[in-house]
């Protein structure tokens, strides 16, 4: 199948927005909706390097979607459409399924394909997406802006997708729930919808809950403090050792956020589960502990992208 | 160099806008023009296939920028900003000329890094580029909308690139002039903006004059009759053969364009040169003639993506 039936047959089907103009132009157009801040966000997904080869494409694509979706809603943005950069090899079994899983992922999600490109000739997939949303104006949620004396709160649970990675990896065994944690994660877009201009900070737990505490403590300017023992797992931990593999594994598309202590966060969080885990104090960096002993800090917060 | 020192010491100072929140946010945020439609668009570059391994890193760095801004100008859009994906080999000087070479690019044409995302681990450079722009409401190009009578135009000349193509591979003797159509195309912006609610059809030449042409005439269900001594190359032409050799090139990044008959095209280009190569009539394909004499379609009218 080449490039321009795999578009008319594959992706042309999700295209159902009029902004996709049918993936018969050179771009798509869209009329925002009035007065709303646009976010604008992009992240790759590479064999080898995000994903494992043998991954199934469908999953691969919820995955593309997932993460890109987690940066709106970490902006507290509501998503509109995305774009698409499929690049690799003319597999057409891989790619037939990576555009049927793309579909459900979008179905899921309530987004439409707006376009895009699509390559072959490469030796394994390189996958871009384009994810499109907005936000009322002065509500996006950015990194800095946590005060001392917020508390600090993050959603569902963390650790399970580093469980997953391990079931993937076949170092642990099988088990659908948390290979679906790994490969399949849920933006957790009406929770970031809400904290919109009510949360002091923000962002998504990609690459390890402390790490990811790290860079937004960095951004604001303040220091952490987290009670080790608060933060919510899927599987309970053996041990410290276990606890601090679980906050440096990172792949939880959580919402790790800061907001003012008399929010009643739980009430805006709706149905979405959300933990305090800290408190923002004055100072740089994290401070751990664990039911009031002081943890140090672990050499590894996370993933580091070398 | 790992991704955060590259991101911060090469691709920051290319995100001068506000939307671009110092690239130190999950995503970009950006308040459209009032009452403009926005427009998309995203791109693929890949080595091997769309450029070659050795070409220097900022002429990748152009094009990718160069043939994502050709299809704003191809919809009428004025740019607004990008989004950069960029994965590859952690190869620290090749990294290095292709922000330098982007950080001109998006001098020359106006427009800022706003975000995205890199990734190394990979054998070659895979590049994805989202561009954003806007138009009036109404007023965006598109490939539907040629109707019998109105004249067909193109822009600039055809061919150059196909010949630089040839040199860069070693085929053709050194030709700076023929080199730069072919790695650092100029997206024909002013005339898309000018086109806008003007042009009844429009799109820009990526894969060769007549398949593209064949594009819009399929799109807009009529007959374009192109007089093929008319086209405008930048180098004479070696007879038959040759000339139809130039109008399957592709590369050109020039617009094709259907308007009114009574439309004061070359006015309205200004500064751009324009040629009239033909007419849309009735019917379906392309017709071609060489001074009133027909010419038969030739097997290949360009690239087709495999």
């Amino acid at each position: 199948m080449n490039e321009r039936d795999y578009i008319a047959r594959c992706l042309a089907p999700l295209a159902t927005s009029p902004a996709a103009r049918g993936l018969c132009d050179d771009a798509a157009v869209w009329q925002p909706p009035l007065g709303r801040a646009l976010v604008f966000t992009h992240d790759v997904l590479a064999a080898g390097v995000h994903f494992l080869p043998d991954d199934p494409p469908a999953d691969v694509a919820w995955k593309l979607l997932a993460v890109n979706l987690s940066d709106l809603a970490a902006m507290a943005a509501t998503p509109a459409g995305v774009l698409l950069g499929l690049a690799g090899p003319a597999d057409a079994g891989w790619r037939a399924g990576f555009a049927e899983g793309l579909g459900r992922a979008l179905a899921q999600f309530g987004v439409a394909l707006w376009g895009g490109d699509t390559v072959s000739g490469l030796a394994a997939p390189v996958l871009g997406l384009t994810a499109i949303g907005w936000v009322e104006p002065g509500r996006a949620l950015g990194r800095a802006g946590a005060r001392p004396g917020d508390a600090l709160w993050v959603s569902g649970s963390i650790g399970d997708a580093g469980l997953g990675l391990a079931v993937a990896q076949g170092r642990a065994p099988f088990d659908k729930a948390l290979l679906n944690r790994f490969r399949r994660p849920t933006p957790r877009l009406a929770l970031g919808a809400a904290l919109g201009g009510v949360a002091s900070a923000g962002l998504d737990v990609s690459d390890g809950l402390l790490i990811d505490a790290q860079r937004l403590a960095a951004a604001s300017g303040v220091m952490l403090a987290i009670d080790l023992a608060a933060v919510p797992l899927g599987r309970p931990a053996a041990g410290l050792d276990d606890l601090l593999a679980r906050v440096t594994a990172g792949d939880d598309y959580e919402l790790l956020f800061t907001a003012p202590a008399d929010v009643d966060v739980v009430a805006l969080a709706g149905k979405t589960p959300v933990t305090r885990i800290g408190t923002v104090a004055a100072g740089t960096g994290l401070s751990l502990s664990l039911r009031d002993a002081p943890v140090a800090l672990p050499a590894r917060l996370g993933w580091e992208h070398q």
